[in-house]
């Protein structure tokens, strides 16, 4: 998970990037970098950190001028998190002009493509599998960037929405499967990308449409054109935007998260069959959720464990002291709340399970009688075919176990979780055509004829 | 408004100050500043920013060795922010040694005492009235620097929650009323000091007390002592402290501060007379009370209001753009759940109102047919007298006022306010001997007698 | 020994400072530091390091307007140099006003000032002397800032040369005994202050006078004024000034360093009884010196000494590998000039004798066969009383040695010097009324009944 | 001009590198590099700024451990000095493993390089020639590193010295003309290669070599081999290393850079027919040219310019007044050796003239009745061949100009050079096949033939 955003026709584009990006923080917090171009000139400014740490002070009218430009968060990554290569936007001095690309996304040939590179001759600078673009598009032929690109896009395979900055102006793809989301909204003149509607918002952007999957999208001074490079009858957008990586506010289709998010409690709750005397959600991302479970379950919903809010980049001062304290850094319970009381906690997910059981001791160490846990998803069996950073198989809690044993490991009195069924069926997927369930299931996300080959 | 901790006898308390002050963030993010005693020598580090920036990178065993110490985070100033002088804790070289304060609260005889004390030879570094405290302890006479300590207070004027660290332990002072919280907890063999209990739950520290208002508490080597400078039969105890300050699962007294939200909520509720579609509260101050107002007046409760954690130090890269921006940066209304709607918005005060105004006409973009505001504290008519950070009379929205004129002037299509009378109920305060009201009421805080002379 | 310079009157004030401090940088490497004054505000910027290294960057019209101020750059001192806090100029906000202060001297008085300061109330932020001038001029009645300063000035006994940047103006004052130098200079329409003359050069400064000992000079919009608040029929100027601290091309008095220096190196060369075959000079300081042996004794000089310019700043990266090269790290021989020759190597002075012991080593390795030093100014037997930078007695190498001893020690062939009355006679001070010459001979240097009482 | 340093089976090589590297500043000083390898792992720090900014604080145990490495300093350059890619070293991680390069030298035929290296894929991250040598061992082909190299350097044309840290140790290069220096030298069990010999003289390193022209040497765990890859019957060392560039205390061949510089000012002290009353040099680089002269001439030697060390880096703060000030921020004249006087000012080498014009202003200031040039280098009418850092032919102050010209064009009363026959007799060259004097004749460096096609 990432975040990316783009603008076009933007004055001032690089003080609105960088709230566009605030605004998909919580895409990823590790590094913020950004890209524009004046004047025909590039100017890149990243760094690890926040998206204000990494603007601080930063004078955007000398650094980052102009009105195109893109700007990517970065999740945490498995890989050497303080190698600056790695920062997005990356650029690279083409021979069709110098390029900064972002991407949300992973490819899965990777590996191959840049063996199969190195050995005729390039050298890598990062370990980060977006430079593979660069590279195939410094290599491929074609008249002009657009089909230049569309020959880079056959030859890569996996879930990515990109955004290219080109001397022209911007290049916006976005896989044939349509993992990852991206948007485009008019403002002013201009026009606007973004992970998630909510950071056009802030500009009261208008005009919303989510960019189709398989389709590059060129913009230009000419105006705007879309390029398809490949089609499918299939779409596998990702669940896990809908129930937790994506902002409530944030449009998926025709409504708002939360009320994707409200569906799922409702699914849960529907079904509840245990006494208790109070639904907490973890917060934030599970409120929604839990709310109505609790309106559906006729269980009083309340505020029992509080967020700290400023306590997200603890990874930065690592100290025993600290991973100690583990998720009690983040989350302390309400005693008023908790004490005396059957607590039903609900949450989007249950990965590894190691919140979980954190959270359970919590609330018992503040009273809780009993402990019951809802997940607003099916069990996670499987690692994300697509490179998504879910651990591996043997990390996963859920494979293999019942639900008395997953509760006894979290330490709970119950847990339940909704079906792979139950969630198709809130998200309005019942023909099981649009949404990527690989992680619930271990089904191939595509199928094998439309795997693109090396 | 700020945050204040003390550690005594807490082995690596560099590392444990800097966590609790990271559960005091809430109380101030402009600047952290942290001092610790090891082996005779002290050591002190602070800066602009949050404890994680200021702590970024900090080698704590080379930088903040000791068991021994006290932290501060300081809430946004009227002064010069940037004023690295006015960062707490300060420090002194003494004839008694060289010491470190720490201060929550505000001396309103500040300038009085500063001009007297110019007037005779000292030289002030700061403007922070903290500085005060140094200049009468290396002035005071008595035997020992408790009695040297009891004749500064004496001399003061204000509400104030103190630290001194000495070159022999600790030093805790409230004032005679009570204004701001102080407590101590038991930790493993040492003890711990801060504004709230949150900071306490950290690391299981027992026995937790408030501090008596109008005390001393020595803290050394040989244990524990007590001395009282003055008593009262008033307690005049900041109701901001229950309505807005202090975290939700933090203690004041016997009860959280979520279950006096909570009153102050059903209070509200109570007295509803608007019909509505729902309810909404101004995300995360007021989620509480919003919750409580709906179940009392039977409205249903939504988080129609997503705020974004991220945008909390807008203030150091200060823009045009970000400024235009205003509320949008932090609060954005939930689609789904406002267009059509009657909205009924819960928050706890109204001070200027341009918040209110703010996020009114969110919701009436966001497509809410009608937006009433209900305030859970009483209408705000006058400046604090005690120098809390309150603007001065002209800038409050109130004095002068009916309710349709504070609608009117906040685009609401109506607003109501908690009475003097039932927020002293909702607090337990019915015989008025317990809390200031000055801002609600204009009465002096402490009886004429009682003030001290310079 | 420091540098110091001041200017009012001077447009763009900052810039030129930061331009004269560069060129008095061989008197202070340490740290360097800025106050001015524009429309009633003091601005004061400072850091450890060369003055390149401090205003790196700097945008001198946002950080130190006006057309007023002054500067310092500082000597390694034997006290924590890394304390910020005893970066020069110091600053105070005093009844007065806000003040900067900068001081090139020692305060012999400084520990019974401080200690009587502190009982009374005062507050020490440094452990700067110069910081005294501050708390008494806090304290010193008078009607009006030059009584006042007059009365402090009568409490401090030492070396001392001061700059006082106040709310009118400057404020210039010289000991009784003018041990340090200070210069005034006409730049346009307004004035420059130097520690030496070399400063003005570079603005062409004109008018060039040499403040008078025991006086203070008051620089306002009204004009200069002069005002004496001591005076004594001697002088005690520095002798190292002439030997060592000065820059060839600054003046002392009506001829330049250069010229003093030529006929110290000629009082040497005329008593030469050794036959060697070459003269070289410890690069830079003691080239004319060495110049003018050679003429005078007939024996060629060659420059057979390279000093690297670029390792000033070794004390930045300490290191065991750096500590053993020593001296090499700075000076290395040519080996053509050395090799199989008698050389005679002319120096300015010998305290510890560790850098001629070293020099010697680094000859005889490149070939010399005899190596003989030459040094223009006398043994060495006495710290300096008023605080100057010499080591204690036990530390000097010449107190108590023959000229065979001190040879010896050093792996020299034969060593030489000059007497004090050789000194005296090239310095034109024959009735020894001008210079302090406690160094070479241990006479205290002002007459008891001149001394100050505190 | 730059300076390059390597190590192999030195403990500790890091500092030691960046002490060699302090020794060679005069060869650079807008940025400073390091790669080691430990333990099978690269390790690189470089920087914009001297040596010792580059290394401050550096935990050199830590961030360049190992006992292998290379080092470089940086010249200005033309392009855009603060591009931090072209610092050197590069590094790259290749499929015959992970290197680092320093080179000093340009390459001719860079451009045609580039072009057709990105015309096939590569993507170029500097503007710095030394990143070709990179992209070319990523595509040679060939058995073994050594043989990749060589059918490498016979692709590149120009002239370099060059140093590579390669999995197994140091590859090393010089160019078939040995345009630039590069010596080797024994220290304890190691080596240490340095583009000059004083960097060896520090660690009193022996069994100095110059490597020869044209050849490979490869040192590693089984020792050292020579590998030759072009052989020619010319040399083309550049004069300018013995006229300017080349530290006096350096070895060129058999004797010291200071010795030819004396035959250098001999030689044009024996053509001296002017009278005048002093010699002074422009220091430090002409010191030993201006006193060979006085000696041949018979006119005395004085030290009448005094340089500030200190105003190396003015580049870094460039302002309006600064660059005013220009020359007079670097050199003093001292007056008493100057007024009155008819001067000779001796230089190493007019090319734009400036300096000399400035320097004749601050002399005629001074006070001299006359100022006469006398240059130690033949007129400067060609811009150089291989890319060193001449400027263009128009911008040459000599071309087409008579003495007399030259003389008025910079304020002199007269002017005069070496030929270029009593350089080469000077330098010992009088069959003109070992230097190259392309920039005083315009002769082509090599003959056609000899020159590789790309």
């Amino acid at each position: 998970m990432c975040g990316i955003v783009g603008a076009f026709g933007v004055p001032e584009c690089g003080r609105k990037l960088s709230l566009m990006l605030k605004s998909l923080q919580h895409r990823g917090q590790e590094a913020a970098g950004f890209a524009t171009r004046d004047d025909g000139k590039l100017y890149v400014h990243k760094d690890l950190g926040l998206v204000d740490e990494v603007v601080k002070h930063l004078d955007f009218d000398l650094r980052l001028p102009g009105s195109v430009g893109i700007g990517h968060v970065r999740y945490p990554t498995t890989g050497d998190p303080t190698n600056r290569e790695n920062i997005q936007p990356l650029q690279a001095h083409l021979t069709c002009g110098e390029v900064a690309v972002v991407c949300n996304g992973n490819l899965t040939n990777y590996r191959e493509l840049r063996e199969r590179l190195e050995a005729s001759g390039s050298i890598f600078r990062s370990t980060s599998d977006t430079e593979v673009f660069l590279h195939l598009l410094q290599r491929a032929g074609g008249n002009g960037i657009v089909s230049r690109l569309k020959s880079v896009l056959t030859q890569v395979e996996g879930a990515y929405s990109l955004l290219i900055l080109t001397p022209e102006g911007l290049l916006v793809a976005r896989d044939p499967y349509g993992f990852r989301p991206l948007l485009m909204a008019r403002h002013e003149n201009g026009f606007m990308f973004s992970s998630e509607s909510c950071a056009f918002d802030l500009f009261k952007a208008t005009d919303r449409v989510t960019l189709k999957a398989g389709t590059i999208t060129e913009v230009n001074a000419v105006g705007v054109a879309t390029h398809t490079f490949q089609t499918s009858d299939y779409r596998r957008y990702c669940a896990f935007e809908d129930i937790y990586f994506t902002r409530p506010d944030s449009f998926l289709g025709d409504e708002t998260v939360d009320r994707r998010r409200w569906r799922l409690g409702e699914a849960l709750g529907h079904k509840n069959a245990i006494e208790a005397d109070v639904v907490v959600g973890v917060p934030d991302s599970s409120n929604t959720m839990a709310l109505a479970f609790a309106e559906k379950s006729g269980i009083p919903f309340r505020f029992g464990l509080i967020r700290n809010h400023y306590t997200g980049r603890t990874f930065i001062t690592p100290s025993q002291v600290a991973r100690e304290l583990g998720v009690r850094m983040k989350l302390n319970p309400v005693s008023d709340i908790i004490e005396g009381r059957r607590v039903i906690v609900v949450d989007d997910s249950l990965v590894r399970g190691t919140t979980m059981r954190k959270v359970a001791e919590l609330l018992r160490e503040a009273g809780a009688v009993e402990v019951h846990a809802r997940l607003a998803s099916p069990r996670i069996i499987h690692p994300c075919f697509w490179g998504i950073d879910t651990p591996r198989r043997r990390e996963l809690l859920a494979p293999g176990k019942t639900d008395e044993e997953i509760a006894a490991a979290c330490h709970l009195d119950s847990v339940d979780f909704l079906t792979v069924e139950e969630l198709r069926a809130a998200l309005g997927d019942t023909d099981a055509t649009r949404y990527c369930t690989t992680c619930f299931t271990g089904a191939k996300p595509v199928p094998e004829h439309e795997m693109p080959t090396v």
